[in-house]
């Protein structure tokens, strides 16, 4: 038997304090538990996070960003270095495939956001000074001068972790200190990189508790943590239901949360574009459903398809591919029960199954892909269709007439993506659904299927409640997802030598300031 | 007997349909009841007005910006045209003084205010284009296609009036409707300016329900307005408890509240400022304390003075002054006795009155300027004493050291603002303070009293909890302030002559883009 896991608390690996329990991942693909065990925290690790990273929070909110930058940056490094175990240790804690996706797609891009976040916190990229020399004033995004609670989801092990992704990277970039929950069903790929992320943040020579890592809360003592006015923000992706009480605990103590939740990311085809290309869409629509056994934020879980020839033909092409396409292990029997729960309400809410309506063989917590369809009549009388089916599954919805589909858009909650297919021919449907659909979304995609999520500055990972907990910010896409984590600062008569380096008259060699209404890389008082 | 005054909804004046009560505004210099009587609102106007605003958000998102900006302009213009009207019946209901105050200063500041905000919507000066090409992605804050309530202060009727003020301007420009909720105790300007924005809206040709105003809400409907899925945001300047009550409701339907709620803006007096010029600061702060009658967000309401000679001879100094003050009248009935009431509190919980332990002769809502003082080591023991007294008072703390003036800002609330006064010899003491009291203050003010809050695009009228529901937005300051009524829109390969203005290849002339990570006023493919 391997001794329980250290957590990360206080600056350095130790025993959980708590006996609340223990747990260990398991290998989805054959079901069977994996070791080391790993504690449950309970208050005694909670509140032990909470105090420590609240005693270096000024600390590190004072830090140099060339120091952020230089863990951040050697962070990726050792990331980089230790690839081979990491996706090793990943693969066996989510049965996600080595090859292409750990190895070639999510690592890197693991890596590559960290960078891009090391590049950001160097360059204040993220703080948007602005100055008015008539009035006296000069105000910038700041620290939180608080501690950041981010809660990974289980469907990316890099690049979502808490102590890795988006939101890990977007609160240290804004010089904040992290309290990682990790996620239980890859604790141990969580665990080795909070060992680098440890190290890397010694070599760097920044407060040791900046970076904390817990495997598994009490769900009290999550609530607890969100809810306690000395917690600057949250950050949350996962479920709906996790995801709103731990809203409901940080709006009663005023910490701003960042949430993103759930997303049917319905897809719009249209007559043109299914009779020039409707056997290749169906194609398209299958490859993306299916991928990473369907379990991605942004996977295309409703598609809204015209009644008639073109529509029929695409939905009989895209069920004999469902039906064909290999189902595979999800990461972990709560997903597969999750999953099977909500395939058996769309069932009972009236919708027929096309394909995978037969449990799947084999051992670990294997699945089928499914595909269900209704009529857009019956979709608009029963809500409890958009029930996400988070794995390999949509939901089809016939639609009689363009008013038919734009009447689905309005009973749809807020999403993170929607996408229309349509050709020169389908302008006028086109133009009508997207005019609905826009503000039902986050981000609108032309043509193809919104599974990939581009780190890019203009990325918005984001939606309408309750795709995400606000529609204003993103989760992906650096410097906007840096701005969650920060505090309007103003500095009103405030002299030069006690201002922030991006808001002294002579600002960071080459940075875009507004001074005076208008952008300049100039230094105050000098002509552009 | 005057009729009843009609309230603004659905796009026309007409009687409300509710009969669940009605007031009349006073006169606080007499006390007396102005005609006419204004209805209370209920479920019949509270219900029809959502319904409406909800029936031309799609128009009004998709207005050109040109007209938005002839609205704000229309409606600015109108209400210069009017001013001598707006200011007789402002001072009729606040007592506040014509000259300077109402003519001079808070009129010509909502107008420059409403020009700002129309220049912003033309430009698309809140919109944050931001284009990767290589990506095929395209990014900007948008309207957010549901309507904005707004509910107004009692302390500025034209400024922060629900229906001319900031919030108001704001959302506007982003193209929100507006259904206003206007502050009771100025009922009759909130009418006439509603009448002047209804005019100018119809002369815009923008949809006739794109602002709404009701008098009174009973607290009931505008929780349930406020807590409605439909409802796009709120923004709400007044007490806490109101505040807080909406911001459960707009949280637990995910809608996003923008807050302004109380705030004692500590200011903090160093020896060698206070040696070198203690008679002229007592001077300076009283006029601050006592300007308005007090009645300010940003009213010092917290000095935090050192023991020691210099700080003794300050605070006589400040006792004399204040007790020289002449008091005034308040705005209403309610805030008299809040007043009263938080001068109790203070007393009872050991504060020592050094000016103002009388009431207030005369007739109408008066009150006397009111100066309190307590050790920091009992200030530390009892947070009551941070109750906000709204009106002319400050409570002052006397500390030993600098380590208790840090131990009070330990203590404190999220404020709106904090000041320094400092000299040279003060340097150490003053840097200590500024770091604690950096992160707990959205405006740190140098040298000054921090009762003015200019119109720009550097302020910051925001602050940490519980001073705002959010750290990161502004109230006052455009481009700032319209953002936190905007969604952010995403693009994915979607076609240029799908794209908003701001977005396309081409867009607006001379406007500032972040195109593949660098700012430029050139169309995509055209180097700088």
């Amino acid at each position: 038997m391997d001794a329980r896991a250290d957590v990360l608390l206080e600056g350095r690996w130790q025993p959980s304090r708590d006996g609340v329990g223990e747990f260990r991942p398991t290998d989805p693909a054959t079901g069977e538990a994996l070791a080391p065990a790993f504690p449950v925290s309970g208050a005694g690790d909670a509140q032990a996070a909470l105090a420590a990273a609240c005693a270096v929070a000024d600390e590190l909110a004072a830090a140099d960003p060339q120091r952020i930058a230089a863990f951040l940056d050697g962070y990726a490094q050792a990331i980089e270095d230790d690839a081979a175990e990491l996706v090793a240790l990943a693969h066996r804690e989510t049965a996600l495939p080595v090859e292409p996706r750990l190895a070639q797609v999510e690592l890197p891009r693991t890596t590559g956001q960290l960078r891009q976040a090391a590049r950001a916190a160097r360059e204040y990229a993220w703080t948007e000074p602005t100055i008015d020399t008539v009035a006296g004033l000069r105000s910038h995004l700041a620290p939180l001068n608080k501690p950041v609670l981010v809660f990974g989801p289980n469907n990316f092990p890099f690049a979502f972790n808490a102590v890795a992704g988006s939101d890990f990277a977007s609160a240290i970039a804004a010089r904040n200190p992290v309290i990682a929950k990790l996620h239980p069903s890859h604790a141990a790929t969580g665990r080795r990189l909070a060992q680098l992320a440890h190290r890397a943040l010694l070599d760097a020579g920044l407060p040791a508790a900046s970076v904390q890592a817990l495997y598994q809360l009490r769900h009290t003592e999550g609530l607890r943590l969100a809810g306690d006015p000395r917690m600057g923000a949250i950050a949350f992706t996962g479920g709906r239901g996790t995801g709103l009480a731990l809203k409901a605990a940080a709006d009663a103590a005023g910490v701003p949360s960042y949430l993103e939740l759930s997303s049917l990311n319905p897809v719009f085809l249209f007559e043109g574009a299914l009779r020039a290309r409707g056997a290749a869409l169906a194609q398209e629509f299958v490859g993306s459903c299916t991928l990473g056994v369907g379990q991605f934020c942004t996977n295309p879980g409703l598609l809204v398809v015209p009644r008639g020839a073109a529509g029929d033909a695409f939905v009989a092409a895209a069920a004999e591919r469902m039906a064909a396409a290999p189902g595979g292990a999800v990461f972990s029997q709560g997903v597969r029960d999750h999953y099977l729960s909500a395939l058996a309400q769309w069932r009972s809410l009236g919708a027929s199954a096309l394909a995978g309506d037969a449990p799947a063989d084999g051992p670990g917590y294997r699945v089928r892909p499914a595909l269900f369809c209704i009529d857009a009549a019956q979709f608009l009388t029963k809500p409890g269709l958009q029930t996400e089916a988070f794995g390999p599954a949509s939901l089809i919805v016939r639609t009689a007439d363009v008013a038919e589909a734009v009447a689905v858009i309005g009973a749809l909650d807020g999403q993170l993506t929607g996408t229309l297919y349509a050709d020169a021919e389908d302008r006028a449907a086109r133009d009508a659904v997207a005019a609905a659909l826009r503000p039902k979304v986050g981000r609108l995609i032309g043509g193809r299927m919104p599974t990939g999520v581009a780190v890019s500055a203009a990325m918005n990972h984001g939606g309408p409640y309750p795709s995400t907990g606000h529609p204003g910010f993103t989760a992906v896409g650096l410097p906007a997802a840096i701005r969650r984590f920060a505090a309007l600062h103003c500095y009103d008569h405030i002299d030069d030598g006690h201002l922030p380096v991006e808001l002294r008259d002579r600002g960071p060699a080459g940075m875009m300031r507004k001074i005076d209404g208008h952008w300049t890389a100039s230094a105050v008082g000098e002509s552009a």
